[in-house]
């Protein structure tokens, strides 16, 4: 511990004790406009009848660096005089310049923080929601689907970036990867809301997606990993893919040993927590982990959801993550749209044609990639291949998961960032019309809500 | 916004992007620890029959600056190199020595942070638990014993640490607020065990304590605006009684018109978090507001508990804020413990007799000043007032609270800490066992569980 010197810890430090109070104020007032961006979109998302994740990355979008700055970030190139929070602060905690450029930094890092703990979460239910013994049952058709809407996005835009528009390998890899993963969310309300959730292709759609959500992020934990480097080491990305799929395995296989342990605890318990806390202790250990081997923390949480699920106090866990969730994942939401500047898309200055044609570029490849999965399918006839297609277009929350850790790791560019927000808005935008239209109108009323569903209410 | 310079933002800077990930690291490993030590100290406190929040405390207490180191804060005076963690990220993360000093800093302010939300969502809690309507019945005789229970106290204990021990007036004053507070759940809890909730002594004890709450609020409010000025003006004290009052006579008025905005909001939206978000968002903003008049953001949140508290959809509402105050509140529990160094009260050290003896004087104020309460109930013959004394004595969380905010505001000596600390878990360690004996044996068993309960599952 000699290595670490004692020189200047006040110099390097966060918010200076005076300005502390400050910091927890800046942070309530950026939750309190967090929270209204979020319920604000997500209603009028769902009052249109478009997921309310769409919703609340739209409002993300707007409190932040791309209209209001209430919402804005160093990561992103802002400083203290570009958010409008700001001079409140100033006012009520009487700051010095200084001071207010430290509540800045300090404010900012913490809500970026939150927001990578709501990611944690949000991955952790996913992974608590994901059954694996359904998974087995729809079996090879729907892995077929997954992997061509996985393969085929991938390859076409790195490929495509990397050739029309001279993108540097990683940058390319990256926005490549973050065209595969389907939203199950979105896509499991909408086939619902359709009646459609246990047809053939309902069946088959939802399968694809879970598979490709595991897929994705496999991918994404690679694909970060290679960021971090900043080089594409063939061996490297051997030993990523291997610990990563070796760490998602060796965690389900740990699992079925884990899950009595983890019941048989939360069975002994007697103080409050009984539940919640072993399961987030858990959680944030293997998010730890997976942190630790060089991979995403949101690996880890969903391998411990993954495990989770498998137990018998799933359903009670279940409703106790949920307020959790509601709380923390919006932070997330909000903030990688907030983040964003989607200014650098504006068509009125020439400059940014290229970032524009890229996003053109990324939408179209995001919306074809997935539309020929449909016709992987083998061995059935009459079934709606351009319904499954099209069931596989939104990417929603899992495509915001990588174009917030892609900003956060500073590979990506400032157009190719904003390309990507708009190629998540559009899908999320086009797939429930298309899905509508793909499988004419609605069969019948809603069987069976899902992952978009309300929090059970207590007794 | 002239007045803000850009100058240096990068060198008053947070962590440096690259070190973001280990950043995370830290406060996921940091959660794991305070979330072990929470249970492991909780459940074995409560299978010894005592509270839970004694056992968190003394674990707490155990991981932080006393023992084990997992957990120092520099506000305690602890560099990097004095935390049991840093080794670990280092060497997950390659840091160098400067980048040590920016994780632990910036981990430390994270969890720190964290552990003010968690006080934040816990003073709501109370407020939301503690029924307005239910006070009105109590009455005068509550009152009585609520008022003697915080001015005997807080003058015994404020005169004699400048009297006995020359302690300035206000550190003085703030460990004699310190002293005031009543833990309404640990009594409720012990009372209901032996079944006197409902006796004659049971009410006026939980109506005493919970006006004892609201009271101590307000002296807290007042004492640490005192703290951060560091003078004791009479016209500042009379402002800030006036606003500290206003501001929660003022929540209350407003509530009631308020409260039906709230359910109309609830009842209108339709996503995720539909109660829980508008419900937080009024919190925070209260707690916003609050610490803008130079108040405690905790008096915020508890107006505003106390405000939904009237809502139809109180139950509701409860059930998810629990879960989300299982996750958070330890953090503030497990913080002030690991952030007192115990060591200062060490016997053997012959410097460490004057906290010793502050430590001493204080429990003794503590217990006698709750004590006499019980002789201050009036037109009751053959009511046990040694039982309403003793049920005064434990303070628990508000103690807690007290003891963390002075910490925060630096106005505490290290020994004058300890010494509340140590009064905290001395007071919460003997009021079972004495309001045993001040009892007799258990008349009946368990009538109804109060604060303590165990979150309620779903079905």
């Amino acid at each position: 511990m000699t290595l670490i010197s004692p020189v200047q810890p006040f110099l390097l430090a966060t918010a200076s004790p005076e300005n502390a109070p400050i910091v927890l104020s800046g942070v309530l007032l950026s939750l309190v406009i967090v929270y209204l961006a979020s319920k604000v979109g997500g209603e009028i998302s769902k009052a249109l009848d478009f997921p309310p994740v769409l919703g609340e990355l739209i409002s993300g979008v707007l409190v932040g660096a791309s209209a209001l700055h209430l919402l804005v970030f160093p990561e992103s190139g802002a400083h203290a005089s570009d958010s409008l929070l700001m001079p409140v602060l100033q006012w009520v905690g009487g700051l010095t310049p200084e001071g207010v450029t430290e509540v800045f930094e300090s404010q900012s890092e913490i809500i970026s923080l939150l927001a990578e703990l709501g990611v944690i979460i949000l991955l952790f239910e996913i992974g608590l929601e994901s059954d694996l013994r359904e998974l087995q049952k729809v079996g090879s058709q729907a892995a077929i689907v997954a992997c061509v809407g996985v393969a085929a996005p991938f390859a076409a835009g790195t490929a495509g970036l990397m050739l029309l528009f001279h993108v540097p390998a990683i940058p390319a890899i990256f926005a490549g990867a973050a065209l595969t993963a389907t939203s199950i969310g979105i896509t499991s309300k909408v086939l619902s809301e359709l009646g459609q959730l246990k047809s053939r292709e309902g069946q088959i759609i939802v399968g694809a997606a879970v598979i490709d959500d595991v897929l994705g992020i496999i991918v994404l934990a690679v694909v970060a990993s290679l960021a971090k480097t900043g080089e594409v080491d063939v061996m490297n990305v051997i030993y990523l893919i291997v610990s990563a799929t070796g760490f998602l395995l060796g965690a389900i296989l740990f699992g079925k040993f884990f899950n009595n342990a983890f019941v048989a605890i939360a069975d002994k318990l007697q103080t409050r927590g009984k539940l919640v806390i072993p399961a987030l202790s858990f959680a944030f250990l293997m998010a730890f982990f997976a942190n630790a081997i060089h991979l995403e923390a949101i690996l880890g949480a969903f391998a411990a959801g993954l495990v989770l699920d498998e137990t018998d106090r799933r359903k009670e866990l279940d409703g106790q993550i949920i307020p959790i969730a509601d709380i923390l994942v919006p932070i997330f939401f909000v903030t990688v749209g907030a983040k964003v500047d989607l200014g650098v898309l504006n068509p009125a200055i020439p400059e940014n044609r290229e970032g524009l044609a890229i996003a053109a570029f990324l939408i179209v490849v995001a919306i074809i990639g997935k539309v020929i999965t449909g016709w992987s399918v083998f061995g059935q006839t009459g079934i709606n291949r351009l319904a499954i297609g099209v069931g596989m277009i939104p990417r929603g929350e899992v495509g915001l998961v990588f174009a917030g850790i892609g900003s956060a790791s500073g590979v990506l560019s400032k157009p190719l960032e904003a390309a990507i927000i708009a190629m998540v808005i559009l899908t999320t935008f086009l797939a429930p019309p298309f899905l509508r239209l793909a499988f004419g109108e609605p069969s019948e009323l809603a069987e069976q809500p899902a992952l978009e569903t309300e929090p059970q209410t207590l007794p």
